[in-house]
Formats: C-alpha cells, sequence, structure tokens
C-alpha cells in the first residue's frame, strides 16, 4: 500500500495506472474509518484493479458553526485498516494544495441540494460536490463508491455525474449498522453510550415507518407523523423527517413506487441521518 | 472531416483517438465562424494531432432578453469554412441531448465572474463555464483554445481549469480585427456598415488608452476618463469601461504591472466588447 500526498504526484501514477488499461476505484472518505467505509472498499476490490482511497476532511462542506475542527481523526489507525484491507494507494492531500490561494470554482446541484440536508446545511452540498469532482479529476476512477446513509449525497453525486458527462460509474453500499440498528457514523463516537441507544430508536423509527408503508399506509403525511410519534419523548430532538420520492426527492402525492424516508436528529447536539427505503407498488 | 451529432459518438471517438496517444485539441465555438475563429483553429492545429471544433448555441450563457433566438447560425457555410481548414472533427450536440430533463448541475467561478460583463449578465459566466466542462468532459482535450476578445472568459475557464485540477492545456489566440479595427465578432453581423465604422471607435479608444498608460499615465481613474471622452458623442452607448489587474480583474490603485483595459457597449442596440492588455513596469 502507498501513500500519497501529493495531488501532482496522484495525477502521475493514476494515468501510469490508466494507460496500462487497470480500472480505478476510488472510495472518497474524511478518514475516522469504521465498518461502513470498509464496506464501500470491498465493493471497490470486487470491481476494480486498484482501489484508492482518499481521506480528506474537507473544510468547504462544513459551515461555520460546524464540527471541522473538531471532527475525529486518526490517519495511523486508518491506515492500519486499509492496509489490512488490501487496499493499494491512500490519498491524503493537504486542505492547502486542494484549495490553494485564489480558489474559488463551485459546484451546485440545486434542485437536489435545497431538500432535507440542504435546508439546514445551504453550503454543505456545494463542498462535497467539488471536492468529488477534484478527486474524480486527480485519482482518475473509472468506478467510484459511495455509502447510503448519505443517501441525499450520492444521489447528488450521481446527478453532477450525468449532467457533466463524467466517465465515472458511481456504485453505492448498503448501510452498515451497530448491533443495535445505529447507522454506522464517524460521529457516533461523540455519542456515549448511553445515547447510542437512544440514537438507535432513530433506525427503529424508520423500520417502524417502513412496515407501515409495506402494510398498505398510502399518505406519506401520516406515514411521517406516526414515525414522529413513534420517537417522541426519547430525548431526540428531530431536524426533520421526511417522506420523498426516493429518486427526485421531490414530495409525494401517495406513497408508492420507490419511497425514501429520511430523517436528520440531534442527540446530546450530536447531528445524526438516517434513511430507508421502501419500494412498493406502482399504484 | 467527420460531423458527430451525439454525445456517446463523440466519447467513444475520443477515447479511441487518446488510446493512440494522440494529442487532441478542442476549439469550442458557437458557429458563424469569421477570421477569430479561424485564427483558434491555427492554434489548435500547431500543437494538437487532432482538431476538434464544437458548434453550439449554448442556450444557457444566454439570458432571457438576449439574442438567443436570433444569434446567427450557418452550419453549412461554417462547414465548408472547417473542411477547408483540415479540421477533423466537427462536434455539433443537440441542446436536448446537452441538457437532458432533470439538468441542473452548475459551475461557478464567482470572484472573477461578477466583474465586467458578469454585472449585466450575472448568470452568463456559470452557463458557459458548466458548457465548457461538459465539452471537455465529451472530446477528451489536451488542449482547448479560446479567444482573447472575450477576455474575462478566458480567464474563468483557465480558473476553473486550475481549480477543478482539469487535465486540460488553455491556449488563447488574439484578437482578430477587421480592416478598421473591430474585433470580428458573430455578432456584427447584426450591424450596418455605419455602425460597423461607428463600432471601430471602440477599437480607437482601447488604443488611445493603451499609448496614454505607456506614455506614463498613472491613476486608472484618469485613463477611464480619457477613454469615455473619446468615445463622446460618437452614439455609443458604454455598458462599462474598466481598467483593472489584468490577472485578478481586482481594481488597481495605479497603473503597473498587467493592466487590461476593458470596454462593453451598444451600438444601435448591439451588445460589443473589446480589450487591450497593457504590460507596464512594475512600479
Amino acid at each position: 500500500m502507498r501513500l500519497i500526498k501529493s495531488i501532482p504526484q496522484m495525477i502521475k501514477y493514476a494515468k501510469a495506472v490508466q494507460k496500462k488499461g487497470k480500472v480505478i476505484g476510488l472510495v472518497p472518505t474524511m478518514g475516522f474509518l469504521h465498518a461502513g467505509h470498509l464496506s464501500l472498499i470491498d465493493i471497490a476490490k470486487r470491481s476494480c484493479d486498484i482501489v484508492v482511497v482518499s481521506i480528506f476532511v474537507n473544510p468547504t462542506q462544513f459551515g461555520p458553526k460546524e464540527d471541522f475542527k473538531k471532527y475525529p481523526r486518526n490517519l495511523a489507525r486508518d491506515l492500519k485498516l486499509l492496509r489490512r484491507m488490501g487496499v493499494d494507494i491512500v490519498f491524503c492531500p493537504s486542505a492547502q494544495e486542494m484549495y490553494p490561494k485564489g480558489f474559488q470554482t463551485k459546484i451546485t446541484v440545486p434542485k437536489l441540494a435545497k431538500k432535507l440536508c440542504g435546508i439546514s446545511r445551504p453550503h454543505h452540498f456545494a463542498g462535497v460536490v467539488t471536492v468529488v469532482l477534484k478527486l474524480f479529476n486527480i485519482v482518475l476512477p473509472d468506478i467510484a463508491v459511495f455509502g447510503e446513509k448519505d443517501y441525499q449525497q450520492q444521489l447528488i453525486i450521481k446527478q453532477m455525474a450525468v449532467d457533466l458527462n463524467l466517465d465515472v460509474k458511481i456504485l453505492t453500499g448498503k448501510i452498515v449498522r451497530e448491533r443495535n440498528g445505529l447507522a454506522m457514523s464517524s460521529r457516533n463516537k461523540y455519542l456515549s453510550n448511553l445515547n447510542q441507544e437512544r440514537a438507535a430508536r432513530l433506525y427503529a423509527a424508520l423500520s417502524f415507518g417502513k412496515k407501515l408503508a409495506e402494510q398498505g399506509e398510502k399518505s406519506p403525511e401520516h406515514l411521517r407523523r406516526s414515525i414522529l410519534a413513534h420517537l417522541k419523548g426519547k430525548q431526540i430532538n428531530i431536524e426533520y423527517c421526511e417522506v420523498l420520492n426516493a429518486d427526485t426527492l421531490e414530495s409525494l402525492p401517495r406513497l408508492k413506487g420507490k419511497v425514501l424516508i429520511a430523517l436528520a436528529a440531534r442527540i446530546d447536539g450530536v447531528r445524526l441521518i438516517d434513511n430507508i427505503v421502501v419500494s412498493l407498488g406502482r399504484t
């Protein structure tokens, strides 16, 4: 496994590998890896010759009052995990090299980015999409893998790839959960054991919602309210609970087709997201 | 010479050529070609194995009240000129294929794009940059050539290329002028002969400004006013006349270094732009 820190070196390596006709897979991460990330790396390994994992805590996707500074980091531990996974390249650029003086270009996917997390984090997805496109242009992947916990993010990145005619296939990996159901996240580290148990209620509520939909509930608003009722009095501060068309993030007049149930909540001040997709009939 | 209209076909061709190690040059145009365009093709021919000229009147870079519909088009004539130039590929995608249903991604280069033409055309450069990045991803050029008449545009595209780590070298071609000094533009077609003579005053004023700067004028504001006085009473409606740092488009406290003098004006309702760059000493 090779650790590359410089952008020109990464480009040089990627071009050389590309020239040999090898399939490059990229798993972009912010480090502090957990089983969710590792499952994405597994997906990349299965379909690519060369797997590149990037570790970059991207400052531009954090708001001014968010947790950029305290976001958990542990490169030594990450490298150990990645070596064990048989990753080929770990790409860790510096923020100075990614965003040199004069940097100003921004990519937005406005319709998808204004929903869900985009309401409380209005600049978040522009930061994500811009850094992802930079990583694509540096690592030259044929395939890139993103997690479905960040459901809106993977949708936005897929849209960007189509809109900009990128030659990158976007794959996604299912949410990996703790035994209690809590979706894996680097931010779970911020939670006490008690709060991790509380946080697991989010998934319980989503699963409850899924069951209701599968059992024939047709009203998105009723479903929303049932899920919210399920979470009441659990010291969970709901930011949003939405039931939407899973492809477009548009509201649904009635529950049918591929439905996304998505939640964002704060527990002890820690912001968590989770979601579940329900495939219903066409009527 | 081959005419390609479909995006997948263009990508397929570009990939095949790229695989053979050939250098691809792209000259993006909106058609209705004139000697300015041809000079850019010349530049591409000198440094590339394969020259692709795109012809696409890009709707997203026109404002709602601008001349998208009446923008001059003459594909048959363009193709004849391009064949004579020895161009390899003419790429003419449709707007439907470039912007399919659901399209929404937008690229902005906000600091550079808010100056000069960006004031009266607030969405213009987002349209330009987005279509240029799409063309880059479709044609896979090693080199792309832009004209210096659109001075701000080439600066913005260079910044985008650096910011997004694009592997495309941006070259520029000098402004080509009519015998009377008028900068070549497809929009000159809108002007009567008399108004073409009037329009030539813009270049005369820029040249006058350049001379003043070279003769020692140190105040950007004095220079600006002298140029404006030079244009007074010529039935020219000035939109802006700016004297700026030619690399950053920032205002200058005093004239030194590489200075851009840029003009936008309307003559008989036709919007024209022109500019001149003056290289002065460091003090």
